[in-house]
């Protein structure tokens, strides 16, 4: 195993570059096409398409598309009750962090006679997805169930692959229950997508899509959000990653756990640790060679290390300047005092400060959400939150006091685009004897 | 001029999908085809395909793709004193509006050394677009630059079309002045997004690009979202459409005066009125008659009425169903006690509540923003706002105690999710003794 070792001093502004590029995602134009074409099958068919692309794709016949209400009771039979416990306690503290960043109405006078406001609203029908690929999710049902809970929507669809006997992970339906999710279908894939964007007899139509997936998944995702007719998403998605910054004083062990865990999500992981100190980059190297020994999905760890650097900076505040400019969806600061450091963490997904804050903490029970912006969508995108789930929308409130302060000033924008019809419409209520 | 009458009670089920349907926006393959071209040769050719472009469709030969300093001057005097002061009077309550709705961060202890909160950053650099079709929009630059603004984003790039003398228009740069935006380049259409996504020599690359347009520049906007290195777009942007909601009491003059105020932006403009008062929808009829009869722009309400209705409803709660199913950019409620029917209003963009708060305050200078979800998407999609140019970074720091708390949880997850380096990065840390 190697994990290429860079000094970013002695870098020109290409291999500087060359280093923050991630592996790219595989969404080439053959997944686009494959895509587009479970997406008008599903279209077409309904029903009797996922049935079809699920014996093609899952090599599963399912009969009933919808999980039946007794599988939530078997699913809970066959959670451990540790597991159980923990999957309570996550959602409890998950919905705890995402109840405190709710956004709020509000309704101000900006002018005598016009008040003006905001109402929120959740978005009426949702649809999540959790993927099951390489191991069921249980935790992104907590994760998108939670904030679609929190706020109100009406309808909340999830739906997840089948396993080999044709059944939703025990795990997942778990979650799902745990919130308030009854609508839970036994599809993966594209097909899933386009079933909760444009319905089939089963599926219902949603407004708004969540959750990861694999290429295909993440392509339908997108072409569902370009067409007019289909339905809103909740970012682009890409493989995972995470940037840590090791101060002299870091602990390599934690360090190489926290590099490993992010590469065993996948070949296409990327992981970046920067750090001002050779002694760290040394002990780290040596750190991630032991672990990799004793851990079982270490092929692929191994694929994704070797898209990964051990970057060594001048100062922390040059880390800081990288891990700005690649805005990594986790960001760990193993930093003597990383309270102080946060100001200059301008793009990022999650942070996770301090020794003792595994990104795997933030992934499963911290309270933060996992679904973050990857692939450097960081600089323009959040991750999910309860806002996700809502819309706002903006009321004004007009007396005839209020169209006399400010139904002038419009006439005169009116005038000046040229809209007329703009300048009658205040104008004409201005000429009123009464206004 | 005829606008279809229709009545809601007497239509099947696809009768009144038929009613709801939009005129379509011109966004077809060719559309696409020609943005993806222009996309293609700014990115290859940079400043000198901006110059080209702007040759061939907009007739112009632009030397300084940058507006020049002393131009902003100029444009302040070729301004009256009173759109001047509309103007800035209109900035003041925007702004006064849109920091009322800021986010804020938190930070919470959601378990015993497990603190979890959220900040706010500023997304580096926006890029702007304001339309000069028809006419100039010196009202769009102010709502999307006042909330960059408020945002506090360190770059805000704004392009608008030349017009015939080679320069922007002036109530445009004075509006950009106003918001403090300082790089403003000559440059419309795709050409215009192309450059704002990618970079040219001139005009600097954005995260995220804003703004309205016509349907070359939507296809653009389109096309550099779904590029992973592109930027991020504001919202699915279409034709501007009203619904007005109006009782027996109405005013027939307001309400025609308002249909025709939206009309008039276009061709593909759609205006709906839905009432329970067959008098009111005949006194319509007859008013939009009479008002048209003195409208410069005729010709384009014409065209944009025909493909509108006026929907007789069996009582208001009906007419707030079709609003919902609908989810109009603008309702206007022209209702007797119109604050009591909010709750009923699940999706739209902004709603104008009483008989003297016509669109176009909400347009210029109620304090509201004007980019507003169009063609359905304010079933998931919000106004523009404060938010719109900020993204939100969880983070999480946890003490030993705190990991202590919850590790052993998260180290349960990840097992059931079958992620051993994920389990490991915890109880790594759970071991050692002074843990």
């Amino acid at each position: 195993m190697t994990v290429r070792r860079v000094d970013w001093m002695a870098l020109d502004e290409a291999e500087r570059e060359a280093v923050l590029q991630r592996p790219t995602m595989a969404l080439d134009a053959t997944v686009r096409v494959a895509a587009a074409r479970v997406i008008d099958q599903v279209r077409a068919d309904g029903d009797a398409a996922l049935r079809a692309l699920t014996r093609r794709y899952d090599q599963v016949e399912i009969d009933a598309i919808q999980v039946a209400p007794d599988a939530f009771l078997a699913a809970r039979q066959a959670v451990s009750d540790a597991l159980y416990e923990a999957l309570v306690a996550a959602r409890d503290r998950i919905a705890t962090y995402h109840r405190a960043g709710m956004a709020e109405g509000f309704d101000i006078e900006t002018a005598p006679g016009v008040r003006c406001g905001r109402v929120i609203r959740p978005i009426g029908r949702v649809g999540l997805y959790v993927p099951a690929g390489s191991a069921p999710l249980p935790s992104t049902a907590l994760m998108l169930g939670v904030p679609a809970m929190l706020a109100g929507c009406r309808d909340v669809v999830l739906c997840s692959p089948p396993r080999p006997d044709g059944g939703v992970d025990p795990a997942v339906l778990v979650a799902a229950q745990l919130c308030g999710i009854e609508k839970v279908f036994r599809v993966g894939g594209a097909q899933a997508i386009a079933a909760m964007a444009y319905g089939t007899g089963t599926v219902p139509r949603c407004d708004k899509l969540f959750g990861p997936g694999n290429a295909y998944v993440t392509a339908a995702k997108q072409a569902v959000a370009q067409d007019a007719g289909g339905a809103a998403i909740d970012m682009p998605a890409g493989p995972s990653e995470v940037l840590v910054i090791a101060d002299s004083g870091a602990d390599p062990e934690f360090v190489a756990a926290d590099l490993l865990s992010q590469a065993e999500h996948g070949p296409d992981s990327q992981v970046l640790l920067l750090s001002d100190s050779v002694e760290i980059l040394d002990a780290v190297t040596i750190e991630l060679e032991r672990q990799l020994a004793t851990l079982p999905r270490a092929e692929l760890a191994v694929q994704a290390l070797s898209s990964s650097r051990l970057v060594r900076v001048r100062d922390l505040d040059q880390a800081f300047d990288i891990s700005n400019r690649y805005a990594p969806e986790h960001l760990i600061l193993a930093l003597r005092e990383p309270e102080g450091w946060l100001d200059r963490v301008q793009a990022a997904g999650s942070v996770f400060l301090g020794d003792f804050a595994p990104e795997a903490l933030g992934d499963y029970n911290s309270g933060t959400n996992h679904v973050l912006p990857t692939g450097g969508a960081a600089r323009a995108y959040s991750g999910v939150s309860v806002s996700s789930f809502q819309t706002t929308i903006s009321v004004q409130s007009v007396s005839r006091e209020g169209l006399r302060a400010i139904g002038p000033g419009a006439a005169e924008m009116a005038r000046a685009e040229r809209l007329v019809a703009h300048e009658r419409a205040v104008t004409r209520r201005l000429a009123r004897g009464d206004a």
